[in-house]
């Protein structure tokens, strides 16, 4: 991909007001987005991309004047497993984060300030309301596929619980349909150092009138964390084993292996582009997300005819392969045609991000098929 | 056990310093230890228990008006795997401690103020330095047996190789002769967690001078973050699931899972009982150790004739079964005698605090043979 750029789209306002799947309402909403390839004419050629936790709408080529390419860029593009040549690729930012879609930190237009903690709690269906949404404004009524990873991977599942019709192929990439007490148990604490940074103040930072500058070092501690569960720990030790970061041990308690480098370096540049707030409305929205526990779920999928590819990764621990098995034995034995590929890689939870092979061929192989 | 109580022994003075092998002197130790069952006449029957991170000397019985019994209460009494009808049982407070034993919150006599940071950086070699100054001080010339789980199998394995002729028999449990990256990463974002929190003032919190009451939020999340090590993904999931701590779901980003309320109550009790300064230390000390790395270790221990068993859990993945394997390869590789096993139980890493038919039955095996 060349140069890429990221609109924005008003898909809610007063007269439309969204309404979230725990009743409240957000009477103004704007979506971030981005677009590669051409839609055809008969719109029948769209594969939506849905990100994960942290990710954003900027998924492939390059912003003027970058030189860093959009997070998924390798697997989108000319020629690439999701084929521009071919395809109308679109990704926005999900609703409740920070990069340009309506989010905790946006102006709540009832009051002229940041909503704050005043934002209203997010389920996974709510991301996929606009989703929807964001499709309508695009012309779009029916989607060749939806693919994700991570988190982007549940909110491919929701959707095709939700509007079948609407999802010909999902695709749901290191993903989980029911997070585990050490799952959650991860979540809690990350938001912990969160809420218990005095910057948090009380999730007011925002405000001009409250003079701290936010929790810095709760963010920080939180993605260092985050980091540990991304790369498996085989990853960790081909990465950095026991290696100092200088020539020499410079001993003390400051960074002085090199995984400590790698581990405070991710935490200090995820500031400037992460809202801390963000970060506690889209863990929580994971720990909730049960769409199995509705006896009818799999069989409106069935029913809709959704065929699904669900990829896991042997290294991954964050979502390892229960996961995955967990989601295909619902749908295979609800009757949904499902394809389960477990991919061999050193690298954790963060595979699904990398250019791998085998990864990448499988994906190539599920959205061509006829 | 019945009613026990600590003592204390001042093992270092100006006149006999305490010489670290980092190259720093303390000159003034002291030392707090309990020991449980009677020394007999030629002081052959000691056992030394070593314990991990947080522990302290109290390891059996209860204190005076007091319903807790000792952190290790379950191995240690009559008719227990360490036998206080036939063996004299001892466990002291590490050095670097906070729990008795001169540590970062002692007050340096130089300036009668807390060390704080001032307190010089350890090794697993002076706490056995220390041990060996707190047997010398008891009598007794050789131990019948040392051991200790996780941190404490450290030191066991470190005595060993300084003076095997001093231990018979070194019982090593869920420990680790060389911490992983992945290992190295978790006590990095503990101590960032504990470093980064203002109430820690670089250190100096403990200086009345320095008006903050410590780095509560840090330490509390540190611990809450080893807590999730500690247990193994399905020991987590059997004890909380996805429970709600109360009948109904509370929504929120507070504790609502029963984990995180388990979490949040391990984080705050632990505020009662233990210094950040000393989790900075304790744990620094173990990112450091790797006693293979001279090859001349093992050959030492060999000639010195002390026997081992090595022990880990199936689901330990803060020290897993490689650890113990990796130990067990150079031991045996080296003509040690040794023993190895590993003990099924859902209870990961904290498998070894706990009461295992299996696991008591092969410690009680192993010190019982002639």
């Amino acid at each position: 991909m060349g140069t890429t750029h990221t609109h924005q789209a008003e898909l809610f306002t007063p007269d439309n007001p969204l309404r979230l799947s725990g009743g409240a309402e957000l009477a103004q909403v704007e979506v971030a987005y981005e677009t590669y390839g051409e839609l055809n004419h008969d719109a029948s050629n769209a594969i939506f991309v849905c990100h994960a936790l942290t990710g954003d709408a900027h998924a492939a080529g390059f912003h003027e004047g970058s030189s860093k390419p959009g997070w998924w860029d390798n697997i989108i593009g000319p020629g690439r497993p999701l084929d521009t040549d071919r395809w109308f690729v679109i990704c926005p930012n999900l609703l409740g984060g920070c990069r340009g879609t309506t989010g905790p930190s946006s102006i709540n237009p009832a009051t002229g300030r940041a909503y704050g903690v005043d934002f209203p709690l997010l389920q996974i269906s709510d991301f996929v309301t606009v989703h929807r949404a964001l499709l309508a404004h695009l012309g779009i009524e029916k989607l060749y596929a939806a693919i994700g990873g991570s988190m982007g991977g549940m909110q491919v599942l929701q959707w095709a619980v939700e509007t079948p019709e609407q999802v010909e192929r999902a695709v749901v990439i290191a993903a989980s349909s029911r997070l585990t007490a050490q799952n959650i148990a991860f979540s809690a604490v990350a938001r912990q150092a969160i809420m218990r940074d005095p910057g948090f103040a009380e999730g007011r930072y925002l405000d001009e009138d409250v003079d701290v500058e936010g929790p810095r070092s709760g963010l920080a501690i939180a993605r260092m964390m985050a980091h540990i569960t991304y790369l498996s720990e085989q990853g960790l030790a081909e990465k950095f084993g026991r290696r100092f970061q200088n020539e020499q041990s410079l001993g003390g308690f400051g960074v002085d292996f090199a995984v400590e480098s790698y581990l405070d370096h991710q935490g200090s540049v995820f500031l400037d582009r992460f809202d801390a707030l963000s970060y506690l409305y889209l863990t929580r929205v994971m720990d909730y997300f049960d769409p199995f526990d509705d006896p009818e779920a799999v069989k409106r999928i069935a029913e809709g005819a959704t065929r699904f590819l669900v990829m896991s990764f042997d290294t991954d621990w964050r979502f390892n392969t229960n996961h995955s098995r967990r989601i295909v034995r619902q749908l295979v034995d609800g009757g949904v045609q499902t394809s389960f590929r477990e991919i061999t890689s050193p690298w954790g939870h963060d595979s699904f991000l990398l250019e791998l092979d085998d990864y990448h061929r499988t994906v190539a192989a599920f959205l061509g098929a006829p």
